[in-house]
């Protein structure tokens, strides 16, 4: 596990995911939110659209980021404060997709202000945006769980 | 399936959808996303942590919010342009949100401008924000799939 405090943190830090969006993922993203647009769930109404096709829901291109937030850059324990987010082109199934985030300001009271961006294989920026996160103040992986025994005695 | 047109809509028009957000839910996911942040999905770090127990990712709301974009307000065929997010509160698991959109401004070039919220089931505002939306120019529901044939007289 990733894990960066505060105080450890300096502006142009990067954190990234990359991740091929199958249409199985689409699917079970539209199962979970309930958003069965034809846009995403409807070929033959999607493909009489704007897209041409069904596109991904861009809030799972967002889950992309909040993955990066919570377990890159700054890591775990990181807590969303707020996230802006711009829809710049759509995201086509088996498209794949890098997630990053950026520190671009350290702000007063613990809080960061992050880039946060998704590119497509082709490098064309997906979705652009800002996030203000509070990272965790001081380290706390090793202290959360029992310690394991890693030789292994076992108990016969 | 609910369609408004740019030129129905009025400011104060309002969707909502409700959903109880089960653990299911949030290790779905956490799947889909990658998301495995403690704070999401281990009871004994996130006991230890600032909400004492594991919380719902922000970004399943959000997707809840796409939801009520896409299909109910302003409803089908409805993209989204830009989304802006405040976390407030945290969700747990088995709280029940309420996600709503309202129109806000009708802006100039068939966009129109929402507030956005998550409310819980104590009435408190979980989640608040921003969107401008591009809803559909005409209706197209009944024009994009064959007709069916309602008599089903069948073809023997």
């Amino acid at each position: 596990m990733i894990e960066h405090i505060y105080s450890e943190l300096k502006i142009g830090d990067k954190g990234y995911v990359e991740k091929t969006i199958t249409e199985t993922d689409l699917y079970i993203f539209a199962g979970v939110t309930g958003d069965f647009s034809w846009l995403h769930v409807n070929e033959v109404r999607a493909a009489q659209g704007h897209f041409k096709t069904r596109i991904v829901h861009g809030m799972l291109l967002a889950g992309l980021i909040s993955n990066v937030v919570g377990n890159q850059m700054p890591g775990v324990g990181t807590i969303y404060e707020t996230q802006n987010m711009k829809f710049l082109k759509p995201c086509f199934i088996n498209d794949t997709i890098r997630a990053q985030t950026e520190v671009v300001e350290l702000l007063d009271s613990g809080r960061v202000r992050l880039k946060t961006t998704c590119y497509n294989q082709h490098g064309e920026l997906v979705v652009d945006g800002e996030a203000i996160v509070i990272p965790p103040r001081r380290h706390v992986i090793k202290e959360a769980m029992p310690e394991q025994d890693i030789g292994g005695r076992g108990n016969g």
